[in-house]
């Protein structure tokens, strides 16, 4: 699915104000979880039940919150009221006592006198240091606090979007809007993800609400789709944490339906697409120590699948990542990855293309200027493109180099 | 299977000299392939015919070489005289005409009037710069040198294990001798591989040579049971080369007979798993940049193979790889890599420990003595174990560190 430019109006977040969905209220507190005067208490709450979907780690050792979230989905995923969020702290390797406490904290905004909040049916999502268990007073405090800040805003939005940051160095979010049958529908997404200190552990966490009315199924549908064209597209060590969480809430307050099999599911899909594939660019170019954003696009596939394998196999690689760091047009290190990635082709029908260079068809490399490949490759982002000469499916992944400073960061010896 | 210490005699290889294998001879030139005045043209020659087994780079980018051995070994594998081998230039990506290159360099031994060489059926490997042909005047020449000093001596066999070498910064050879029926059947074995400098790749070359007698069937499961072992379970970065081969010759010199089935066939698997291993941990040891050896140890498994998926997992974490490097005990990190690596386990029957030191157990971290544990990651030889609590198979495998070092020499602009 290409995105129709007639029908999505991608937005410019840092050009504010912007216009966040009607009904979704947002709002941030300093709770002190880890460090004093930051925010890390994150609260989205919507004024009428949303329906939700939502994807998770697939990691074995998931934290508690995840834990939680799963039977949140499962048991309420169409009366979901909000999600609450801290950094500092990820309850995960908390047994027990961690899944108890995430419960608490998802009856937190009711509890604490949440005007807007008349259900339990909060998401719940931490990220943070790991083996700790949450400072549940904290979190009540910081709760409380932002039950009172609440507000239908782009700052609150913005708030939001800075409590859920670890060591992130750029807050990152996308908004987008589409017409349906002359209603406008809007969406906003934030993420956070790639930066950590030790002894903490990189956690994906991604939130869209969106006033568009969508069934649970329908949403689940898009959402999904959307997902695995964007945050399942992007890699920056190939860790995959146990707290990586993506939500989206719908509650429909914009009255527009997104029916199942119409036009407005075609381009929700697409809008949604677009939306997170803006984040995943802005989580692979902040990924740790990384000085360039990298983005493959894989064509002539036999099929998506096939096309993403590739692609994140080339995005695996630390040869590749470092010959990229180094201004290097290493040819050899693309194909060779590509070689590993498990999807058949035929090497001599593979073509190879950095930024307008061409390096390498017909089964062997192909002479270029070295003068126009440091022009390249001194540019911030770097576009490689192979096609396989395998079919006609094709799939985007992005990355980042890999630099002395990821080493630095994760090698640093705990103080 | 466990070695048996009564038959398996490991040899130290640097308590020189030790036995080689009867009847074959080594000896290595300089050729002068990419560098002056340093051994790049390796050379072995049997005696009498052998038998071979070979296991090749699953990399569909595979080398000219590559390709080459592979039909050499299904035509010719039970009469094999021997194997020719140059550092320097990798023969890779060189198309129809790099092939053609090979086949001309396995007839050199006998055209350049090699005395032994009384046939063509060589195995030729490349390792070194990639797109680029070989020199093949040099290589003439080169052969044709070593032809002259071919002897069957362990300085000989020294000189083959130095002439493979590329970056590597130490030479990898290892020995065993085991007793068959009273007879003695010798193995040496010598490899290369983890050290690059752009545009070079990894190349993992491997050689075994034995004086046992065995039909090839039985080498080539003796082999991959092995292989599987030992070079299959070490990892320095994830990427798999376009060169990556490993043989095993044995020429029945001793006339000792390794019959299939029998306790022979058990030892001798042993022995050959024994030298093959202490050759990864020596490949491990010398990975790009490292500066410690990692040994990771998966038990209460379901079967080998998952064993080896959790071994590997952790091992291509970048994250737990360079908390090794900060000598950081991040318990974290190991469990998270061993979570997502596709193999089921309870999480909370796990138990970790690095060295003698107990990191995680039922579910949750067990405190520790940063002190113990800062002595532990100062050792120059790390060892992990996770028991996973889901059955009684065990995997052993090897890594190194990363470094900044690694990033420097993968990332240096080429010059």
């Amino acid at each position: 699915m290409r995105i129709s430019e007639q029908t999505i109006h991608m937005k410019n977040i840092n050009s504010k104000p912007f216009d966040t969905p009607l009904g979704f209220f947002w709002a941030a507190a300093e709770a002190g979880i880890k460090l004093a005067n930051r925010l890390d208490l994150g609260l989205l709450n919507s004024e009428t039940p949303c329906n939700a979907a939502a994807v998770f780690t697939q990691n074995l050792f998931c934290a508690a919150p995840v834990t939680f979230c799963r039977e949140m989905l499962s048991a309420h995923g169409n009366n979901i009221r909000g999600v609450v969020v801290n950094s500092g702290c990820a309850n995960a390797a908390t047994g027990p006592d961690g899944l108890e406490n995430a419960r608490l904290m998802a009856r937190m905004p009711q509890s604490t006198g949440c005007a807007m909040a008349d259900s339990e049916n909060f998401f719940v999502c931490s990220t943070g240091t790991i083996g700790v268990q949450l400072p549940m007073d904290r979190i009540r405090a910081g709760i409380a606090e932002a039950s009172k800040k609440l507000a239908q805003t782009t700052e609150g939005f913005l708030d939001f979007a800075t409590a859920i940051m670890t060591t992130d160095t750029v807050r990152k979010t996308a908004a987008a809007s589409l017409e349906v049958e002359g209603t406008t529908v809007r969406l906003v997404a934030c993420a956070k993800g790639s930066g950590m200190i030790h002894p903490d552990m990189a956690t994906l966490l991604a939130y869209v609400a969106t006033d568009a009315k969508a069934a649970p199924e329908v949403l689940d549908r898009a959402f999904r789709y959307a997902v695995d064209r964007s945050l399942n597209c992007m890699t920056v060590d190939g860790d995959t944490s146990t707290n990586d969480t993506a939500i989206i809430l719908a509650n429909g307050a914009s009255g527009a339906e997104i029916a199942a099999g119409s036009e407005a599911e075609r381009d929700f899909t697409a809008a949604l697409t677009s939306v997170l594939q803006d984040l995943a660019r802005q989580l692979a170019r902040d990924g740790e120590g990384a000085t360039k954003l990298v983005e493959i696009l894989v064509t002539g596939a036999p099929d998506f699948l096939s096309a993403r394998k590739v692609g994140r196999s080339i995005a695996g690689s630390n040869l590749v990542k470092t010959a990229i760091y180094g201004r290097d047009a290493n040819w050899g290190r693309i194909v060779c990855s590509a070689g590993y990635a498990g999807v058949p082709f035929d090497v001599d029908r593979v073509r190879l293309t950095m930024g307008e260079i061409l390096l390498f068809e017909a089964g062997g490399p192909v002479p270029f200027s070295e003068e126009d490949a440091l022009k390249v490759l001194s540019e911030e982002k770097i576009v490689i493109h192979i096609d396989l000469g395998a079919g006609n499916e094709e799939a985007t992944v992005w990355t980042c180099d890999l630099t002395e400073k990821y080493i630095e960061i994760n090698g640093s010896y705990r103080t």
